[in-house]
């Protein structure tokens, strides 16, 4: 099974007053993996949207083990751990950089939609690229 | 078991390109419905602070069944499920106010934490206001 | 010259590490302000862009005095300074309900503008609903 | 004049139901912007903040010429346009990497404060690493 790595630093915005990273970022960077993911597999969610799919969540879980702070460099792993020709869910860990350690771990479940935001199967083309 | 149900409006901010809003928002509302849970019981959030604890999350889960539009009028309800010393479980359902719709589900897992985020254990004076 | 009053509190995501609101909030509350505005007026900005119209921004400017703090009563003081057929200018004053402090000054500048993002002239019928 | 060069890539969640970034999301790469032009300087804000500095903003400006779009590569370009021991003056220039558009120009204006937020002068050490 493939996983994307990708790495992003830590904004002053997506802290909050307990100093610590906000618990709803997470999901923001969780949506960069699968981004990076798509696009490592050749076939960028832009593109996608472009060819009338989108993927709107249908779930999210996130377990909290330990808290990302301020200028962190943070490295994402994503992986896609199951799909059909309508539903793809993804994992995904969250670290720090500087000491490895693992902060979050999540999982989110997607339906393929038209842009009418209407569940739409994938063709065996796309679904050989994402998935391959 | 109380039930809290609090009212907002979607802010346009609040909406991606799908048109719809994002997937990550809703743990914003969520943490809305805690505050004014907690409000109602007569021990703010803000109160807590000051008096040393905090809540971080340890868990989070979301179903996603129907998307909230921009300028939807949304209700949230929060309900305390279940708690200890040192950990509290909310529950949410977040409806659209015009058709009563079940947008999401939802549920958070908190650790009571000083103001340095280390675990401490909650009064029972506190914990008989909050899950009172 | 007609000014809408919109209160709103602030929520915990909306603080940074400072433990006061992020400067960029205060643009989420003016677009609350300008969206209650205009619904006051009788057409809301929903049912603009229902018509076709969209009001994105060209210029804003703001002037922090005082920060908001998390749980705070927010209210923002909303008017239209002045429009033409092609633009509209906003002007904002957010205060702190509890003891009336101004706390943020802004002003925000919008071209109109058709679904696809091109400028657009705005109707007599439009303007004098929104200007009246 | 010194001038720092920092790159991102549009996260799906600062798109708005336009299509386009909303644009509060320019004050978040602004804020990048300022990180990494003070880290190239050799003293991060992570570093200041350490040593009991901030820099709240007083008052921000944005002209908005173009919109970012989901997924474009950003570049933006930050200079300190001026400082006293209290003061310090950036401005921004925000272009899509891909055809060198010039989307968005800013200017933010800080006070220099200690950890509560009080006005606090500069040394001239660290003015002249900051500045210099």
């Amino acid at each position: 099974m493939v996983e994307n790595e990708t790495e992003l630093r830590v904004r002053y915005v997506e802290t909050d007053q307990m100093a610590i990273v906000h618990h709803s970022v997470y999901l923001h960077w969780m949506e960069v993996g699968r981004t990076e993911y798509l696009r490592e597999k050749g076939l960028s969610y832009a593109q996608l949207e472009k060819m009338g799919i989108r993927m709107p969540l249908i779930e999210a879980k996130l377990e909290y083990f330990s808290p990302a702070l301020y200028d962190d460099v943070i490295l994402i792993k994503t992986k896609l751990l199951n799909f059909t020709k309508i539903t793809f869910t993804f994992n995904y860990e969250i670290y720090r950089k500087s000491d490895n350690k693992l902060l979050t771990r999540g999982m989110t479940k997607h339906v393929a939609a038209d842009l009418a935001n209407k569940p739409k199967r994938i063709s065996k083309e796309i679904l050989s690229i994402i998935g391959g």
